[in-house]
């Protein structure tokens, strides 16, 4: 008999299906005993008369029964009359709860159990929405032409900020693991145009907040023949509108779940410039904070709460960020070069998405690393896309973790993170 | 004006547009200058009259003209009256001639020169075969009801094998990069039954061949609730055939330009057992071949010519390798220990997928772990998976790079690699 899923179970009422899926719970009630079976889609409940042998939870289990509508049962479906088959035995208690509702275990247990907690029914929800973020991201870039590309994550120098790289023992010399796929994304916009890439970025962040990861997974897009940021800006608005309408699409069972409130986005996103927005704090704050080269966490929530309650939208762009806070491929503005043509995407108050236009020319980029006190020799190979003509270009990146965590309204990016890594976690 | 792409002037004879992109060559014929110009899609041919200025080569540019149809022109288009505005000068003459229908610089310099060597239309459609590939892997398992997953590269443990790892180290202490994400797609079966992912996989290799890389992407999937590694192959076919699919659909103009023969994917691809084609091979070339742990290249070679010529099909399943060269995670053929339910997937006689049933028991692991002489306790994350309940479940995986490679007729699996990484190559 060929396998039905849970949640199939309903266009079946009054014949025998074949179950497979793993014990959620088991309960005795008088002379009956319920078992709540666990599937990759969902739950059922199963009617025995009398007292099966007691199993573990998590023990594996292959149910024919026939389907019945009961109005009281979770779902209004029972498996009655069930003839049960042990396919995989567990062999104690699982280490957390997972029958209960929402796990209520700390979030160090819950991370150093994960190979079973991420079972339950909220954990593995979170993670369907990344996966179906992750694949609107791929496919609203697919539609506007761009083409993905695989960049290397082993590199020969330490070119984006010395301090929090991972040193790797390669053949006996020193490798380090990529901060980002930046470098590489740009000179592939001198091949390609327009690419994207999804993969791991490696960060030795010694701070241990709720918003860091030492790797995480970074979602980037690059493209040329722009005019400038709002070229880009426009890209990171329709990549982000993809992702919420594939997380509508593709994980609505999550969605229904968590009871998530996937965001609309707006057309055209508010935007604001940087001392603009300074100034907006500082009149409503009383803060000084005009003259700071960035926000504090509190005033990115701020600008969350004005952008709703002004424009009615959970996304606000701002642009113009201080040079002196972007990297060294930036774009300054020509108007107000102590200013750039970078810009964030803040999502309910958050930033979730950083960009801009960078560099194009190649005396641009020998003055720019002179200035900063770098020494071109590692980037040779990237100077040498520049100093074979590269269109102006620009580009975005955005935190897949940080995206979930936003999303789910998750605290910490560590419950968006299948298995998160930081200075004290390498397992499992 | 809005810009045109190189592959849509046909359908704007006797317009103005504007094009955009690099010099790919500029030559003088009497009174005439043609140049050609590159952009993501094409080239095209723009006939100046008299001589404008020297450019070098790839400098970049925008051109208004007007399309005329010319019979005797590339394409049968070409741009006449144009105005021409350089948008970023190239500093001087490219390091590889990409003017050349085929590069023909040794591959060590065009891996030297990647960041400029990749604009040959020739590299770069190779590219977009491997991004048309990874799509069509990603699409087949998507309309499988196959969740997609990201996995840790920094790990705890060397656990595939302790020579041809990386170290890192890691806030001070040692850490490991991932050879797979074998372990992780696994536990994750415990979680969503069928589960796929694409990312980079790091292997030492101490070996300098056409086939390895110290760094390649690694396109994996794994499934639960099977009755055997038939159902995996079954997978692995309907994978492969999305993948061709999908070159052909999203990589017509690669295809063409390489004049690749994308193979037709049998409906079911012919199988044969690990001594069965042994004794196949010895019958054939009077070789003693049998009693051998696995094919040496030349023997997977001589079985692509025998399927091809046999049953018409590029691609050959071998079934039941030896235990003895499997990792200790393989389910053995129950009638044959010394066998296994591993299998591999030929293409054009090259190993291209690897796969199999795995164990699924926690005893079996205990004592899979202990017969091989292994520590369990680096196994502890994942042998919690298997103390808690785990169906009967395979997998496979396949390297992007070679796939790639053998698609196109590349006699090394660095052409098809964007930024290639071995013993002796760590930049660009």
């Amino acid at each position: 008999m060929q396998r039905t899923y849970t949640d199939e179970l309903s266009g079946h009422v009054g014949r025998r299906v074949r179950l497979a899926g793993w014990l959620h719970h088991q309960r005795r009630l008088s002379r009956l005993t319920f078992l709540l079976l666990r599937d990759a889609r969902g739950l059922a409940q199963i009617v025995v008369d009398g007292e099966p042998p007691h199993w573990h939870a998590e023990t594996v289990l292959e149910v024919e029964g026939t389907v019945v509508a009961v109005e009281q049962a979770p779902g209004g479906i029972e498996l009655h009359d069930p003839e049960i088959r042990v396919v995989s035995p567990a062999a104690e208690p699982p280490p957390v709860e997972l029958r209960r509702p929402r796990l209520k275990e700390q979030l160090a247990t819950i991370l150093d159990h994960a190979p079973v907690a991420l079972r339950h029914p909220r954990e593995r929800a979170k993670l369907r929405i990344a996966a179906a973020s992750i694949a609107g991201f791929r496919g609203a870039l697919d539609r506007l032409g761009f083409v993905e590309i695989q960049t290397p994550k082993l590199v020969g120098a330490a070119t984006e900020g010395g301090a929090n790289v991972f040193a790797v023992d390669y053949f006996g010399r020193k490798a380090y693991l990529a901060q980002s796929p930046q470098l590489y994304k740009q000179i592939l916009v001198g091949v390609f145009e327009r690419v994207y890439t999804t993969g791991p970025a490696f960060r030795a962040e010694p701070h241990d907040t709720g918003r860091h990861l030492a790797e995480y997974v970074s979602l980037d897009a690059e493209l040329g023949f722009v005019r400038d940021h709002r070229d880009v800006m426009r890209v990171a608005r329709d990549t982000v509108a993809g992702m919420t309408d594939a997380v509508r699409d593709r994980a609505a069972d999550a969605v229904a779940l968590l009871d998530v409130d996937v965001p609309q986005v707006p057309a055209e996103i508010p935007s604001l410039d940087f001392v603009e927005a300074q100034e907006a704090i500082e009149r409503a704050t009383g803060e000084p904070v005009v003259g700071e080269p960035d926000f504090a966490p509190a005033h990115e929530r701020w600008l969350g709460e004005w952008v709703r309650a002004e424009h009615g939208s959970e996304f606000l762009f701002v642009t113009g960020y201080p040079m002196e806070k972007r990297p060294f491929y930036t774009y300054p503005d020509p108007e107000r070069p102590a200013f750039s043509r970078g810009f964030d995407l803040l999502f309910r108050g958050l930033e979730i998405v950083t960009g801009g236009q960078r560099l194009h020319r190649h005396e641009d980029y020998v003055a720019a690393l002179d200035e900063r006190g770098l020494d071109a020799a590692p980037f040779a190979g990237y100077l040498e896309a520049f100093r074979h003509g590269m269109p102006p270009h620009g580009g975005f990146a955005l935190g897949l973790e940080r995206w979930a965590a936003r999303l789910v309204g998750a605290a910490n990016v560590r419950e968006t993170a299948l298995f998160p890594r930081d200075r004290s976690r390498l397992l499992p």
